[in-house]
């Protein structure tokens, strides 16, 4: 083969071949993976990638490059398969690699661990939800930083999404909330192949999904055939013109090729074994040997393609510069927020709240922290979904972000719990902004999918969770979280912090400014809690070190430790003043975070928890699940291992257990023994 | 006011406004609730109990009464006024104690706790598609029971949803469903009422809902005026002849009364106060005093309109006691399936698995444990998520549950995890049917609210989670769960079982068929695990009790303590091997539910455990978090605190440490402490 000889269609159907072979041998070679997406909808990307996206494979983060997500993401070889073609730094050798130890190719794609990764997929509906949320961040950003012809954020989100997102109701929420919000600047290419892992889709998804879509608002085209190339480009290019968010309906076949295989579910998620793939390979012209191969043609051409991209790059760039010389304000804004720093002494802002015994809500002074550092950072982003008057995360005097007020930084999730964490991980993942939304605590189990990922992404996003245990009262058991709590202290790299009172607060979203490498849940109470004089207890900032001593024992000799995070803490200080009265002079220490707590030193962790003290008890209004660990075999965990109740809380609090009284005879108790 | 002078239209419009000031009334008292909703569709409610719904108030568990779900569950005096009003045994007293300690009126509706509250709601989207659960199992009842002029089986489900339910992904996922399996027996009432917590829908769904759900093969109408009760008669009349699931849009206003609140947010969740309460009433025409009032035509009105259920209900009992003479199986089958109750010796066919040093996976033996017991027990009723080949959840021979095959007993839910869960729920509640469902453990978590609901409501709902660990390999992190036991340990009520090899899972699974008051979790391995001889090792009875010696220190007096769950006993056993070697004697815990062996006697645990022995070390392929309660001060656990990798698993676990030989070691370290 001549690369002078080759017409584009001979190269387009060359670098097909090529997409689509590098994925099967691939899966083959690793004897695990999904070669059948790839097969099906290697024209799509290529499309995607090589005449409509722009993008500069030696700067992955250029702000205003093109985002692709591979919302389908077992068929990750599609995308390293792009990504190595495209010039990212992700040589042959690494898809040689696939699904193996230490490669940059795992078996789903991986954000910060592979160049040109926009977000980690694998989890159906993530992808397409966490899409809506880089096409809000685009909207704001551009509304933020464009100026006449500084059009610094002009760009597309593009998706390859599949009859499971379609079918995941974090794709159906965030679907709706993209409709309505208009965002133009979205385009799903939908692999209407058919076929699920059961089988044929008619077999449990028969809706019809263009009418659905078009219910929501969106615009929704047909592609006929996958691989008619031309048929993609005008579909995608009368996208591109849309004001509203786009489904292009693409038909095709999975594991394309294959000779038995394709349109079958055998060819999701299974290598296609050796003589089906050499079948392939023959039924479609491609030489049997080498395997991972690349035409040099192939290469040539999707160099040239990729010219127009770094040319943009490269006008963006000049571009900026004047930007920055025109205004110098927004522009070095820009940089800082992209760089995900925080402004200098942005911690003055941080409220000190005054000593109160009736006190607030930590909910209430959380809304009174938002509000206090709204102004100095415009990049916190917030919202609910739908309990804003409850979640005290709206920011005072400023309206909704709406499709006619892109600027405005306050989001109306609706009841989407769901779609809000996976849109936060996109606004977060976009960069430049850092993401709050509000729900329940209870209701965290609803967006666990996505804040799991937000998790493993190392992304900044801080969820406020009020009404945090049985103390909100008469909602009842379905309203009251116990063992949320313990199941989010489960999650790998999410900070969880339950403030025990205003000034705690404070410290607590200090700590999740501070935290630019992984998501922190703030749980907060829907009941007042007494605002501490701090004058006779320690300053509130030992919270950032995960638990301190509240107040010590008289003498510094701690007969028994009292431990708790949240609301429970004043219940020890009560206990504390009984015992003292009692001639019982223990600790109190206030625990608002095991995460945060475990990163310190073993000194200091020594210095709080003396180990020579083993008379401890712990309290708090969840289950009991982990506390062991910081009481000791001697220690005792006063908790809730059952469901709440409707009632008054302050019912609740006592029928269940919960009280000074209680914490005063488990003390006496474990002192006795 | 006299009954005889009284029309029936002025005693619907007394009905209505009984049902209003009877919610108002309550949640004024309370000082905490929800008014807006009840007086919004108290026609709605009164339209469903007095004119279409059949029902029995003295024997709320008949099989064939209509069902009736309040999806919106916040709107619970409306269930709790018409529960009432239609003389389930809940006194005007327990309206009264609205929301307070011991009542049966808590501030959402719950199963088991009020009679006539045929589920647990609140959490938005759940009602909503657990009610699609309960027309499969309708339909599946009748295709199982019904014959010629004997239609047992032939009800409606109604309920009443929100926007809040219309929002929630899950809702989205059961539409669908619902949708593509025809359920016509479904009949959901809109509240259409523009208003969310946040203020108007326009502000964030704005999607057109009657298109969407045409798009998932509904029948949509419309109610333009909610209190038109001959256009809500009609409308419901219209839909019960409808084949398809049936969505009527009632447009209605949220605290229809209230002076100044009528359709606005502040209608949502607070009491009106005592001003606004009184404006109302006088705006209507209700008497201000007494509160609670119910006028004698409006009782009588109620009793009378309630007689065609009672009357239905007779004939149904006289109809079942021809079908038992004439149909004795059927008839003592579905006696036997209704009362909870196994069929004699059913445990019989549990599969004893022949011992096997290359064994199989659990996820397999789970599948040959499923087909072994299908024959025995006809009211299993599995599915999965798409994931059936996965799952190995598939009943040979048997085809799916379908529009034209409504005997069949196995779902295929598609990629929709939460509907799955949800409609587990719906398939419990409706009693007769043990429902199980398959998805990978890491998707718990896209389903855990209905997991939790099924927990709170006490409901026997298998949950089949296979791809329990890192040991699932190549598929890397987002598929790898390794915080989702510890998650799921902390849900009250929920048994977690994680069995080491084949015959435990044959243990396991007659543990989760026993357990008749609450959910389990079975989480089985991708890769195999060899069947233990247990002539060498103690029998597999043992995980019946959560925990049991697998085999003991050969004289009987253990240096130390190893204990797992899972795929990681046998890591146990090999360590075991090697210390024995050594000439340091421990004892191997199998330990596949934290929860089956804190229901043991503290003697059997100290058996097992025994004080004395503090060496211990416990090992899984997950978080840490709670093991420390079962090793103690001195232990030592071998996990993962961190997330997964893509590699071959046998590369994850070196890679990890989760070895014997670290098992070792850490043997060796606590001894000499």
């Amino acid at each position: 083969m001549e690369a002078e000889g080759t017409t584009n269609k001979e190269v387009d159907l060359q670098a097909l071949n090529t997409i689509r072979f590098l994925a099967a041998d691939a899966v083959q070679t690793a004897n695990s993976g999904h070669p059948g997406l790839p097969m099906g909808l290697a024209s799509v990307a290529y499309s995607l990638f090589t005449r409509h996206m722009r993008f500069n494979p030696k700067d992955p983060a250029w702000p205003n490059r093109d985002r692709f997500i591979l919302s389908a993401g077992h068929g990750s070889m599609l995308l390293y398969a792009m990504l190595h073609l495209s010039g990212y730094a992700l040589p042959l050798k690494e898809l040689k690699d696939f699904r193996q130890w230490g490669s940059k190719t795992p078996g789903h794609p991986e954000w910060g661990l592979t160049p040109g990764v926009e977000m980690t997929t694998g989890p159906l509906g993530q992808g397409f939800a966490s899409g809506v949320g880089m096409a809000i961040a685009f909207e704001r950003a551009a509304a933020e930083f464009n100026r006449d012809e500084f059009r610094l954020f002009d760009h597309y989100i593009y998706a390859i999404v599949s009859d499971g997102d379609l079918m995941e109701g974090v794709a159906s929420e965030a679907a709706s909330l993209a409709g309505h919000l208009k965002l133009g600047r979205l385009i799903y290419l939908y692999d209407d192949n058919r076929i699920s892992i059961d089988g044929s889709t008619e077999i449990t998804f028969t809706e019809d999904r263009a009418k659905r879509f078009e219910a929501y608002g969106w615009h929704v085209s047909h592609v006929d055939d996958a691989n008619d190339l031309e048929a993609l480009d005008k579909a995608i290019a009368a996208a591109r013109k849309e004001a509203r968010p786009s489904l292009i309906v693409v038909r095709s076949h999975i594991g394309f090729g294959l000779p038995t295989k394709e349109n079958t579910a055998a060819a999701h998620g299974e290598p296609p074994g050796e003589e089906e793939l050499a079948g392939a390979k023959e039924k479609l012209g491609w030489p049997q040997d080498p395997w991972f191969f690349v035409p040099e043609e192939v290469r040539d051409h999707f160099e040239q393609s990729g010219a127009a991209g770094v040319a943009a790059y490269q006008e963006w760039q000049a571009l900026y510069r004047r930007y920055k010389e025109e205004f110098a304000e927004q522009g070095h804004q820009l940089e800082r927020r992209w760089a995900g720093e925080l402004p200098e002494a942005w911690e003055e802002a941080l409220p000190d709240f005054e000593p109160n015994s009736k006190g607030m809500a930590t909910r209430a002074s959380s809304g009174q922290v938002i509000n206090a550092l709204a102004g100095v950072l415009p990049e916190l982003f917030g919202g609910s979904a739908d309990l804003t008057g409850s979640n005290k995360t709206d920011i005072k005097g400023e309206d909704s972000f709406s499709p006619d007020a892109r600027g405005n930084r306050y989001i109306h999730y609706g009841v989407r719990e769901h779609a809000m964490g996976a849109i936060m991980n996109g606004i977060a993942l976009y960069r430049g902004f850092i993401p709050y939304g509000g729900t329940f605590l209870v209701f965290s189990d609803y967006m666990r999918g996505s804040m799991r990922l937000a998790a493993l992404m190392k992304q900044q996003v801080i969820y406020v969770l009020t009404h945090d245990s049985i103390g909100l009262g008469e909602d009842g058991p379905t309203h009251q979280p116990v063992e949320h709590l313990a199941a989010l202290r489960a999650i790998p790299n999410l900070t969880v912090i339950r403030p025990a009172e205003a000034n705690e607060v404070s410290m607590a979203w200090k700590s999740a400014l501070d935290q630019k490498s992984g998501p922190t849940v703030l749980a907060l109470s829907r009941q007042s809690l007494p605002t501490y004089d701090r004058n006779a207890f320690m300053p509130a900032q030992g919270a950032l070190q995960g638990a301190y001593i509240l107040r010590d024992a008289a003498n510094g000799e701690p007969q028994a430790i009292l431990m708790a995070s949240g609301s429970e803490v004043d219940a020890c200080v009560h206990a504390a003043d009984i015992l003292s009265n009692k001639g019982i002079e223990v600790r109190i220490v206030s625990f608002p975070s095991w995460e945060l707590f475990e990163a310190q030193t073993q000194a200091y962790r020594d210095s709080v928890l003396p180990p020579e003290v083993k008379a401890r008890v712990a309290i708090e209004a969840g289950v009991s699940q982990g506390w062991r660990r910081w009481v000791g075999d001697e220690g005792v965990v006063i908790a809730i291992n059952h469901f709440g109740e409707s009632a008054p809380y302050q019912e609740l609090y006592k029928q269940f257990g919960l009280t000074p009284e209680a914490l005063v005879a488990a003390v006496e108790a474990v002192i006795k023994e």
